[in-house]
């Protein structure tokens, strides 16, 4: 294969586009990413330089990407690690790991700490195993993570929360909730979710417009030490055949997965598709124990979790 | 392998059929294939006994097992082949002698033929190079056939026109519909289309929640002699790719497809999803050659087919 060549500078690329027409070397690259992550920003005014942001990392290569791109920006953006207690090949500490290695090197960079089992008694997999009968791992962790996120946040007087989620993660989400028609979800899927109750926080996902190929090129490039295992749960057989099935599709029609996906945020915005039933946020009450909102009467989801018996 | 046993009889079955935990015999299997149809027709309220159906056949598996089916269940069904004019393998001929076949062991099966290029002065292929530059082959033979099946449709006074399509081909057109959101289309998209001017025909797909496996399994336990080529024109990659796609689908979560298809027309029926930016159908005037509703100025589209040069 002859070397590729950056559409900019002639040097050898790293990486070629084609859905872009764009070959970049490293440096062009390393330029170009975070450009785009700011153009999304504003595009959809997720936040101003002004805005204290929390951003949820995971240790893999979207979400530290995606903290280092805020901070290469200017942003004030700190970091919360939620450590999930996921004792396979030591995932969660290993993970923590390299969250803390990131953060170290980044003098501007804060880092939040929550360890679920020393804070609540039980690690993820533990309530999970509990409560196996009710809900799914990934139910429960999602819900956990939820939960943690929104109150480091309005603890800690964060305007927005950001996460990693990419392109080919929202595309995957989208085509679930079509093959099933899950109005809902698909009514409340963007990459920018108000807070719908003083006691939320905004949700942004400034990678949303990017191919997760290019975010781990940018890590990549970056020299970012990220772990590449996937959380040993996760490996949810729908969201990797969904993935599977977009690259098949991407392979026949260039820029199919960002069609899917801006389109679907077009037409809504647009108002030429409406979903009119969705939840009434307005009945949304404080849990009478953590204070967060909730719809349920009593205890949220997030404390019902604690109380056994379940 | 060990015989499969018909579920209900015990017999050697002939089919499979997974999302409905139902293996069949060959005679319980003819009994039960036009049983669903009739579920359909009723439950969506397609037509009576009363009505008199015009069945478009192109001479495939889908359409005869629709005339078939319709025909045993008591229906006034007459067919309509169109003779597109494909020479390649004597495509039009040899469909054309099949529908015909067809039609001659039933005395009750009034058959409608019209012949493109004899009618025209041209096959659909000689005005699809034509104007090729302006539209696709494919969707100048789709306009050729709506125009078609309406004119005769109305002329002979028949309340309704009913098409072959099954649930594979719907839900490869949702597919491709949802993939890029078009909106319009997904707000069409029924088994039921009715009638929206005088001068149009209310329009019906009772086989659209059949599997194209079952509706082949039919034809050809009922001994239907079907031309088993693809319309040469037709090997569209993308619907092909879709319903390969969905065959993967399926293949993990067993009903999929149906689920699929199904719950888009509950949502929309259920009005948790909307579009509400549809063409005016109100804006229909009369074509000043051929008559048909249209919605453009002077000619409409079909017949502007025919105003060389184009």
């Amino acid at each position: 294969m002859p070397a590729m060549k950056c559409s900019l500078c002639g040097e050898l690329a790293v990486i070629n586009m084609r859905r872009h027409k764009l070959r970049l070397c490293a440096p062009h690259f390393l330029d170009w990413f975070p450009k785009q992550v700011l153009l999304s920003v504003q595009k959809l005014e997720m936040f101003t330089p002004r805005d204290r942001l929390l951003v949820a990392v995971s240790g893999g290569k979207d979400s530290l990407a995606l903290w280092d791109v805020l901070l290469r920006l200017g942003y004030q953006a700190d970091g919360l690690y939620i450590h999930l207690g996921i004792p396979d090949n030591g995932y969660s500490d290993d993970s923590l790991r390299h969250v803390q290695a990131f953060a170290a090197t980044r003098p501007d960079a804060h880092l939040h700490v929550v360890d679920v089992a020393a804070t609540y008694g039980e690690s993820v997999p533990q309530v999970g195993r509990r409560r196996h009968r009710a809900q799914k791992m990934c139910s429960v962790c999602g819900l956990i993570k939820r939960h943690l996120m929104n109150q480091i946040a309005f603890d800690g007087g964060y305007a927005v929360i950001a996460t990693g989620h990419n392109l080919d993660d929202e595309a995957a989400t989208l085509l679930g909730n079509a093959l099933h028609w899950e109005t809902d979800y698909m009514a409340r899927q963007s990459p920018v979710m108000p807070a719908t109750h003083p006691k939320m926080t905004r949700k942004v996902k400034p990678l949303a417009r990017m191919y997760e190929r290019e975010s781990a090129a940018y890590a990549l490039v970056r020299g970012i030490d990220y772990i590449e295992d996937e959380c040993p749960y996760s490996v949810d057989a729908k969201s990797i055949l969904y993935k599977r099935l977009f690259n098949d599709i991407e392979e026949r029609s260039l820029g199919a997965k960002a069609q899917f996906y801006l389109q679907f945020l077009q037409a809504k915005r647009d108002g030429r598709m409406t979903f009119p039933v969705v939840d009434p946020v307005h009945l949304l009450r404080e849990c009478d124990r953590c204070g967060q909102p909730t719809s349920a009467p009593g205890l949220c989801a997030f404390c019902r979790l604690w109380s056994h018996p379940s």
